[in-house]
């Protein structure tokens, strides 16, 4: 067999040698102790302590380290002490166990809270508070004697219950504890999930897949109103490393390894997946490729759907897995995006053949700092049209620029205050900033050394023509150390009344500006329309780049005191936010997965369901319409009445959705072009849904009959394109009407000169 | 709203003339001829000649400049003329009117073929051999009524019937005419498609679609069982590009537009799609993304998943499409990914947004010789690693670098022999290269002037490193140009009684030349087996290459003389082919599609047919086994029968499937490391797949319980993985065993040593 050129023996021998010495850990047993038939059995750990034991992170009891309420750690959170200082507990990130001077006066000044105003959480699980298991008896008989282990115990059901959305951490700090899983089960590899699976179909049990537990989408809420017993299906004991193939740069891995161990244990190697989501420290593999995850350094290592070769899922229906890994493939659909972001709908992913890269030779940081965001976004732009994106870009905003800066510890030099960083590099070309204006934009680039400073002179120079200034690599190292610590972050902020989400969106280049603007608008407009006393903070970052879009990642947050309901309200105004990303012709998440955003049953998988193409089926209605535009002239022509015809949608808010594709996501308009009532748009749906094509409807009035209570109506400018193409710029821009209450026969005139106008003004 | 920089005021006039340039030509009709309710019928060209006169290369009528029963443009083709030599006649490419010399006695010793054998093609087609169209009347009626045009003439009719396929192009070649499809209909835009696939449904008619007709695996073929009236929808005329959009670099085209004219009107406006499949001069875009089509250049420009932005299709169900172009979206399963690959069994796609890049500033060709194909394929590896990999990499193997040689045109400083050239730049180092061994690489990088430099340096010295020889600008160029060129030579070999065939596959990269010797030496074998008297043509190249892996092309053809059955036997041969193929871990398709080599009821459009996620699902089975394996000791232990637990698969030939995964395609070993009766694969199956997980039966002897007449037994390897790792480059390596005819009771005797051992051997 032909080597590649460099001496073959040796090589072979040290790549053989490497793999055997990752795999030996992984052996459990003696060899001979399998019978034929025990040997299909593959072993639970022998001890609880087993996963620890190896390095691993996560033992299968969680609270041993975790928090119940709380996020990470169960030895790590910041705090206010008695001095007036903040101070980050613990020993495990390189922050641990500073100060942070600045952090109190931004925190009191940002959201109008005070160390005096305190809301503490609840410290103690009280299992007594907890329902007993709903036990499918039968079921559980049948567990025991497969050998998988499986508990009761009101501790782990709780630390199984719930992801890290602010309406699922909140009640938890009030001790308020809602329907938990009646069991938890950690198989030990894929064979013990088979078993799992036949079992639960066999008596009509529930299971929900539990990876990593940092969901951010619900999807691990039991439904009140499930009557079958839950099982929460834990992965965390199924963190091996298979196999690693380095003549393919593959490795083969055990879906419930934390995206931290799976790093640590390829590094060893030599090796890294490079995929590096801000979850990584407790994600699991599993978890990422249900959900479509993204990582900080895609731009070299791609996101997990570039990643994945392979992967092996556990359905009702049996097990679905390539029986082949070439690496691209023209035979039907790809049953691989099938499985990726069925967030445990379709099934449950046990093992993944993941790409894996040489660690890379050279890393270096980087920050820029522009005058504006928009120039910011304007380079990011750029950047992205000449594909030289390094493995990371992110630029924040301004408040997020001066929220770094309140997040600097004292006394160290590796965290100089961003400030101090930019006056010691360019103290005199600054002076033209406006420091409430100005905004940042972090690097990261990896490779050999020479290319990488090629490289970095290519994004600076770019970055140049956009008025930016390189601003130091401590700077843009300091942003990246930071994301794991700022997670901990909103449970300081719960402890002083002030409440906090993130959420995100991608979004084509020529909206990624008005989505910021509107979407922190609508924030700020919505908080004060709901009676929220004390003005949020409402910031975005762009985190990636691609040929067509970004990734724009909102935070925000406010300080709650006053509030009746805040949960209720801070989820109205969130609600809110993601109207105006649709609106704006964005989608509903770039990574974090749907969960109840789709009313998905998620992660129930019911017995033998078929789940179809049918199932995610945008059907496009053509239909209706309502009210007068204002703004233009009277109609000419007669009127038509259009009836409903066979293709309109019949969504119920009871109807399974799922996907993006069901999501009917309208493109509208920004909210700043358009008349005001034709903005207000969807929410996340689902309800009847009228995308009518203009050209049914332009210079007519039409007549909507519907029976329904609330319907969407798009009025789509697609079809004018095919005459003369959309406005420029305001390619996404159906004018869009909400109806509430049954409308039984509304009128709108489309003019046919609108589009043709605009087109006009826009030469 | 924020520039990007550079002066936005008359950038912006400069884009809004370019588009309104671009969209004027694709008026056709004054604006106020619309009335509301016609308005939604967009018209049908007015004139048969509409689509030539502006510039587009297929009109309706297709006869009109294209060969019935054989490749291409009725003006080009190769001929022996009488003086000796070969000419390429027509005016159209650049070999076009040129003598070569060299062609008739590579074909002659090549093939054992001669000139004064020559069986000719029937050249005028019969329409009286064509069956009366089987109409649908109430269909037909409705038709007419929408006034999209239609025909049932029997050459249009004969030109819909078939794809390239040899068993295609054979037939017709002796006049012989199958079932071929009842009308032709020719939409002129997305909603004219709505409404055919309505009536199609309503009146029960089947609907192929139509599109470059270039399919090579027999996707356009009438199935002889089907009674129902069959309508080949030609979307030829729905060739538009609709809008250009530069800010996010996309454009918006209908789904009939053929590759050539969607360059050459990208260009004009200083884009490109950069989408360059061989077939490119006549296939079409809804074609590439029905097929999962590969372009040459996709290291630069992604293959037609990377490129599509939204995809719009037309469902028997409705239409499907996603409601927001976010460049990545977190929100469900990937519709796009249902679509791409369906080959027409879903729907048919109507309008594709594509991403657009600038036309690169800067070209350059290339190539290399390395000693021999394997140190080829070690260079192209070490390219895919380092991830430098230029527009285009191909590495041809020797006898397809004597091929190009025998290519040589007279007279033409541009086509300058290959031995010409490298003697031109390298008569001495080349004393050492064995011209029955050396391989060839031929090369393209596309960007900016100085990268391409930069990035040409990096290739030259990678390949450097494996004994390659930079071979000149010119023979690089030569091979790209030659592209179009070769596939009007299946015609020339058919003249003279020479059938060829090509195919493709891809395979990770330890098992690219397993594949390539193995699949080129098993077609020599079963073309002898066969009583072909004449030895075979077996060559295969590198196309593509990936991270983890690479798509091999084959070329295959023989002399038939003394054959009964020519397309018979070859059948055989390439059913044999792939069958090793798919035994040395490749996948059936890299980019072709799978046709009815899936046995996909393909392109039906069934009335309201629902296509599910489990129409495509493995079953992975977990059972059995049979024989004693040679080589290894008498197995310990008793014996333990299995039975066939509820997840066996019960395919049979009569189950529709779809797509990869339902192809149980083994993954088994080299021909030549394992004993021989174990690599014996599968062919396209579909037959019942037992995948045994070798921990099931280690050194236990197992017994089949089965009722099937032929079963295949892949016993895998993949669970003794996790104990020690697979072995080294013997990861895909589970030996196979077919059983034909009913086995009552077989027992295979698997040893645990033996995994092991080749462990130790490769160690």
């Amino acid at each position: 067999m032909a080597a590649n050129g460099s001496g073959g023996g040796s090589d072979r021998q040290r790549v053989a040698q490497q793999r055997l010495r990752i795999i030996a850990g992984h052996l459990r047993r003696p060899a001979d102790e399998d019978s034929a038939v025990r040997a299909a059995e593959c072993k639970a750990p022998q001890s609880e302590s087993d996963a620890s034991a190896e390095g691993k992170t996560v033992p299968r009891r969680r609270q041993e380290i975790m928090k119940w309420n709380g996020w990470g750690y169960n030895d790590t959170k910041f705090i206010f002490n008695k001095k007036g200082q903040t101070e980050f507990t613990g020993k495990r990130y390189r922050l641990s166990g500073m100060i942070l001077p600045g952090l109190q006066d931004w925190f009191e000044n940002t959201f109008g809270a005070s160390v005096h105003h305190k809301s503490p959480a609840t410290n103690i699980l009280n299992s007594s508070a907890v329902q007993p298991p709903n036990l499918n008896e039968a079921f559980v008989e049948e567990l025991k004697s497969t050998g998988v282990p499986f508990s009761h115990d009101a501790e782990d059901r709780v630390f199984r219950a719930n992801g890290h959305c602010l309406h699922e951490i909140f009640p938890l700090r009030e001790g308020k504890i809602g329907r938990v899983p009646d069991t938890v089960v950690w198989p030990n590899c894929h064979n013990d999930v088979v078993k799992i699976v036949e079992l639960a179909c066999k008596h009509n049990v529930c299971l929900i897949p539990f990876g990593g537990g940092t969901s951010v989408s619900s999807a691990l809420e039991c439904p009140l109103e499930e009557t079958r017993s839950i099982v929460s299906l834990d992965t965390s004991q199924m963190n091996r490393i298979l196999w690693i193939d380095e003549k393919n740069l593959t490795a083969h891995v055990e879906a419930g390894i934390i995206g931290q161990d799976l790093e640590r244990l390829l590094n060893e190697s030599g090796y890294c997946t490079g995929h590096e989501p801000d979850s990584m420290e407790f994600s699991s593999l599993g978890g990422w490729v249900a959900t479509r995850a993204s990582g900080m350094k895609k731009n070299v290592y791609g996101n997990i759907e570039d990643l994945v070769v392979h992967i092996k899922m556990v359905t009702p229906q049996g097990v679905i897995e390539k029986s082949c890994q070439g690496p691209r493939m023209s035979t039907g659909p790809d049953i691989h995006h099938f499985i990726l972001g069925s967030e445990g709908t379709l099934g449950l992913v046990t093992e993944v053949t993941m790409k894996i890269r040489p660690v890379p030779a050279y890393q270096k940081y980087g920050s820029v700092v522009f005058p504006d965001f928009e120039q910011g976004v304007a380079c990011l732009r750029e950047v992205a049209r000449q594909r030289c994106a390094p493995a990371s870009i992110r630029l924040m905003d301004n408040k997020q620029f001066q929220f770094g800066h309140a997040l600097k510890p004292q006394g160290s030099s590796m965290f100089t205050s961003f400030l101090d960083g930019l006056k010691k590099f360019y103290i005199t070309k600054f002076k033209g900033f406006d420091p409430n204006r100005l905004c940042v934009a972090t690097l990261l680039f990896e490779g050999d050394r020479e290319k990488v400073l090629q490289h970095e002179k290519q994004v600076y120079d770019i970055a140049a023509k956009f008025g930016g200034l390189a601003a130091g690599e401590d700077n843009g190292q300091r942003g990246y150390m930071l994301t794991f610590v700022i997670a901990y972050l909103r449970d300081l902020g719960l402890d002083y009344y002030v409440i906090a989400e993130s959420f995100e969106t991608s979004v084509p280049w020529d909206r990624v500006l008005d989505v910021c603007r509107n979407v922190k608008a609508r924030i700020v407009r919505e908080c004060k329309e709901r009676g929220v006393q004390f003005s949020p903070l409402s910031t975005c970052r762009v985190t990636q780049t691609y040929d067509a879009g970004a990734c724009v990642y909102f935070y925000f947050a406010f300080n709650y005191r006053g509030l009746s309901d805040p949960i209720h309200t801070f989820e109205q105004v969130e609600h809110a936010a993601r109207e105006e990303i649709l609106a704006n012709g964005g989608s509903l998440s770039h990574h974090h997965g749907g969960g109840d955003r789709f009313k998905i049953k998620r992660l129930l998988i019911k017995r033998r369901r078929r789940v179809g193409v049918n199932d995610a089926a945008v059907i496009t209605g053509c239909i209706l319409t309502s009210k007068r535009w204002p703004g233009h002239p009277e109609p000419r022509g007669e009127e038509v009445i259009l009836r409903s015809p066979r293709h309109v949608l019949t969504a119920s808010p009871s109807r399974k959705l799922m996907g993006e594709s069901s999501i009917y996501q309208p493109c509208t308009s920004s909210a700043n072009t358009l008349p005001r009532p034709y903005h207000r748009s969807a929410g996340p749906l689902p309800y009847p849904v009228f995308h009518v094509p203009t050209s049914i409807c332009q210079g007519k009035p039409l007549r909507l009959r519907t029976a329904c209570h609330r319907v969407k109506l798009i009025l789509g400018l697609y079809n004018v394109s095919s005459v003369l193409g959309p406005p420029l710029g305001a390619r996404h821009c159906p004018p869009t009407v909400w109806l509430h209450r049954a409308p039984t026969s509304l009128s709108l005139y489309l003019h046919r000169g609108h589009c043709t106008q605009e087109t006009e003004n826009m030469t």
